[in-house]
């Protein structure tokens, strides 16, 4: 029997999960796609996601694959899986690809949207950080972001348990987009490190408020070559954001 | 004491409430607002609204106004409510104003938004009704909207208990607009009978279904001479749509 390789796109309401990967406890997208696998092909498929979002981290556009002998139509699984899953995961495409095609290591970049309310909002609640005050100041805001741009240590913007093999990100685009009382950082990077986007957003929230300046962060990331040496400590950047905010957007691959 | 007369306008998530009008049971929008009025200003207050909006369905800026003698400013009466506020309620703007205005009888129309997503999504699904198929046919919903223009009534259009005084109502702008796998029906009318929009909705999308052509719309319409003399029933539209995708975005007031 052949075996394919399957590509599935797929987007879910984070707030009810504890996060992507598969845990002892709690209820995770990866679980629930695995029984809804289960349940349509009658085999034990565990899928292997572009990268893990954290608890309460949504997603529009995660990708995962797996590997199936079974013979249905792309359309007819999207379908029957959209039937089984919950109401907060949805597959929005499903396609064969190429063997050698690894959600994970086959991504040149991942693109994540961090929305901020600046008024109470009770129909953004579930998808933004609610920061009733003091008004931020986003052109200094944007200042710090632009600092980001290119590849950096980010030693000093994620959360070192466990500690990554490396800190080295490259960033092609970090910038705010304001509509209405609502301020929103897009981001894109060709790796992006445990906590990273959060804990940009809550340091330039910082610098947004006036208690970090803007060429501060600069100062915080360490240059291409200096390794893993412990320059920029993690206490000298901003708070972690909270994950409501957070969107992964899409991931993108080769002939994407 | 001088007695001001103060403006609110309201967001809210309807998920979670029975609707606008405080009730015998279950929690709704004007009680909680009560009970925030009550606990701010010591003072028994029932805010009046522009309009009944029914269990589930969401407001962007629903209007209400209260009479005070508090001497409170505007911007600490709006921080000091949504404080107190649960989340899925906020105060967009507190505002004098004068005494003769009044948030049903004053307003010259209101604008509702409607959204129907063509795909399951996790994300939308709290604000949307989401219609997997078929696929609908836009272009004859579109067709059918635009009859709706203008005055007639909407006697098959409506929810008839209790029966309201006249079916009369003057649509002054009535359109689809469509994005990716969303489409939302805008309508702004002098004013709306029960259930209403949501009657408009679910006949539009029969409509779009090829179960009722565009053209059959116009004959369920009656003249604006006609009278409430029974001419068309309510069982010759379509169903109603669920409360869960329409949202009241303005009222519309002289000088807005």
């Amino acid at each position: 029997m052949n075996t394919r390789r399957i590509r599935l796109d797929i987007e879910y309401d984070g707030t009810d999960f504890v996060g992507w990967q598969v845990q002892a406890r709690g209820r995770t997208v990866q679980g629930e796609l695995s029984a809804a696998l289960d349940g349509f092909l009658q085999r034990n498929i565990v899928p292997v996601g572009a990268g893990r979002t954290d608890a309460g981290v949504h997603a529009c556009g995660q990708v995962a694959h797996f590997d199936t002998d079974s013979k249905h139509d792309p359309e007819r699984m999207k379908r029957a899986l959209n039937a089984i899953l919950p109401e907060d995961i949805a597959i929005k495409a499903v396609r064969d690809v190429p063997g050698d095609f690894h959600a994970r290591y086959s991504a040149l970049s991942k693109r994540y949207r961090y929305c901020i309310s600046m008024a109470k909002s009770p129909l953004l609640r579930r998808q933004a950080w609610t920061l009733h005050r003091p008004k931020l100041d986003v052109a200094s805001m944007r200042d710090a972001s632009r600092l980001l741009r290119g590849v950096h240590g980010f030693e000093a913007f994620c959360n070192h348990d466990p500690p990554p093999d490396s800190f080295l990100c490259d960033i092609a685009d970090c910038q705010w987009m304001t509509t209405g009382d609502e301020i929103v950082l897009e981001i894109e990077a060709n790796r992006f490190l445990r906590h990273m986007v959060r804990v940009i957003v809550g340091t330039l929230v910082e610098v947004g408020r006036g208690k970090m300046s803007a060429a501060s962060i600069g100062e915080l990331l360490t240059a291409p070559d200096a390794g893993n040496e412990g320059i920029a400590q993690r206490s000298e950047a901003g708070p972690t954001a909270p994950a409501c905010g957070l969107c992964l957007l899409y991931v993108k691959y080769e002939g994407d």
